[in-house]
């Protein structure tokens, strides 16, 4: 697989169809995924990472795209993972609020890369650390992730960033009330975007409330306001996800979020390696005698792995769900 | 565990209590969620489930609360399971629009149950069916699903039902753009709330141009209009909803979309139960070396996993992200 070598000296060089195409085959896993993953780990480590999150419409890429501006305006490149929730039938992730990045397509100091949530259990949470590590090895000193704020798994992804930003807009009622927990328990830094709205001090206000109640941290989430289509609040912005970053790196966070990151990357590899695996291991007959029984409702889908695990080598049988009591942050190192 | 037996036949006479404590037993998973799905599977496979999903305040939980009114009208009992993304700091659900709901909080026909989004990969995968059975089983006819129209997990969960309703709102546009074709794939039955604004008739116009670009199936999704505040046209969805019903049992598609769903919580049940299996599959003294090895960056996490893999008994190996072709509904059968 000599091919990957090549790409990966190719995107290091600069080469964007390259990187592309290093990111394909990243995303889509398999003997080259891994092949990718090998060869770019060792140039990888020294991204910064950061989550930015809130609900649609909150202008999260927006304001990625101002985010952009200022980093450039200071010499330094940067890269953006978005991450869609997208169809399966449309093949890919659909563009929709990407075109508002158009400003920076043209720029050789930006990548911008759409990601599809297509794939199942395991899919984005294996594709996106391995697409990080991509950009990080080809030498993008900042790598953004933005996510929909909605939803377990982009939410969680989000949150396995060094820095995380949860955009939220005056008036943050009811439309995301019921997600404000999961969003408050992942959020280093507090943007109220559109602050020029009416509302912006109730929304402070709120937050400053919620903030007091949730545990207190050596670091307490700023709460910053920007309108991201003027530009207003964006470099202050960006300058308090770098103080962050140095807390981060002071505290000894960060090098504890980042084995966190790649044990649950490490966790969710697995399962998605042993779901390929798992017939063979339960022994092929027995599988599909199985699996028959609970598709003609014979037996229940619990009672048939309960039996499945117990045929297979060693110990006690548990099954139902995993263990819920994890944070919503990365979660593992104990895989 | 006569508990459960015992719990299920006070749950069957009507109790509520002894139906809320199955519901978390089933939820919880373990020896005793696979109890539940034992004996209740035995009773299932007669309620019919409507998902009911949309953007965060597209006025989902008000319309079920409308729907639940209609189906009360008609002296038919009905459960509602709710979604929720939720914190794993607050212990539970979130209140939020239940509230809502609260008209009927006092009827023994309507049962009402918030289920949390905690818990991992697969988490709700396997506990949404699990409860589903378990208010079957008990003799509700009919199970309404909701869950946000947005995110990956949440937007297949709704897809999984008989019928699957989306909700939205004139002017649905910038802020589920991103969403749309994912909500386009599961739709069964739009809805258009808050119809009383301005936008919906652009709003229907816009469906049906998605509609005629898609794959024309046998049942073509039809438009409705509500406005679940006042109740218009929510006894018309409802007649809807009974005759998608109708199309699916008459077409044989009920009991392949049945089927499927089977299939695909096997496998969500399986991947949990090897979750808590890998360390002894994989011989505990090698998988912590590896693991170590990951930790400590000198492996990544794929090169891991494919080495881990191979240490398994049997087969060729085969690592990275699961196969990413497979159609957002339901997905599975082939487990």
């Amino acid at each position: 697989m000599s091919d990957v070598s090549d790409l990966l000296d190719a995107a290091v060089a600069g080469g964007r169809v390259s990187l592309a195409r290093l990111l394909t085959l990243a995303e889509r896993g398999g003997p080259e995924g891994a092949e990718v993953a090998r060869l770019t780990h060792r140039l990888a480590g020294r991204a910064v990472t950061v989550g930015i999150t809130g609900a649609p419409g909150s202008g999260k890429s927006t304001l990625t795209g101002a985010l952009c501006g200022v980093v450039r305006a200071a010499g330094e490149r940067i890269a953006v993972l978005a991450i869609d929730p997208s169809s399966p039938f449309s093949g890919g992730a659909i563009l929709g609020d990407r075109v508002r990045m158009s400003d920076h397509a043209l720029d050789e100091g930006v990548f911008i890369r759409s990601m599809a949530t297509r794939g199942h259990l395991g899919g984005l949470a294996v594709a996106t650390p391995a697409a990080i590590r991509v950009l990080d090895a080809t030498g993008f000193p900042t790598v953004i992730v933005e996510t929909v704020g909605v939803g377990q798994v982009e939410v969680e992804i989000a949150g396995a960033a060094d820095t995380t930003v949860v955009v939220v807009n005056p008036g943050w009622g009811d439309a995301v009330q019921a997600n404000k927990a999961g969003l408050m328990e992942i959020a280093d830094v507090f943007v109220i975007n559109k602050a020029d709205r009416p509302g912006a001090a109730e929304t402070r206000r709120d937050l400053e409330q919620m903030l007091m109640l949730s545990a207190a941290g050596s670091w307490v989430p700023p709460i910053l306001e920007t309108e991201a289509t003027t530009g207003r609040g964006v470099a202050e912005l960006w300058a308090t996800i770098a103080e962050h970053g140095r807390h981060l790196a002071v505290t000894g966070e960060l090098g504890r979020r980042r084995v966190e990151r790649v044990g649950e990357e490490f966790r969710a590899a697995l399962l998605a390696g042993l779901l390929d695996r798992v017939e063979q291991l339960a022994g092929p007959r027995r599988f599909a005698e199985l699996r028959d029984q609970v598709l003609r409702r014979q037996l229940d889908p619990l009672t048939a792995v309960v039996e499945l695990l117990g045929d297979l080598p060693s110990g006690q049988t548990v099954t139902g769900t995993p263990d819920t009591s994890r944070r919503g942050r990365a979660g593992g190192g104990s895989c």
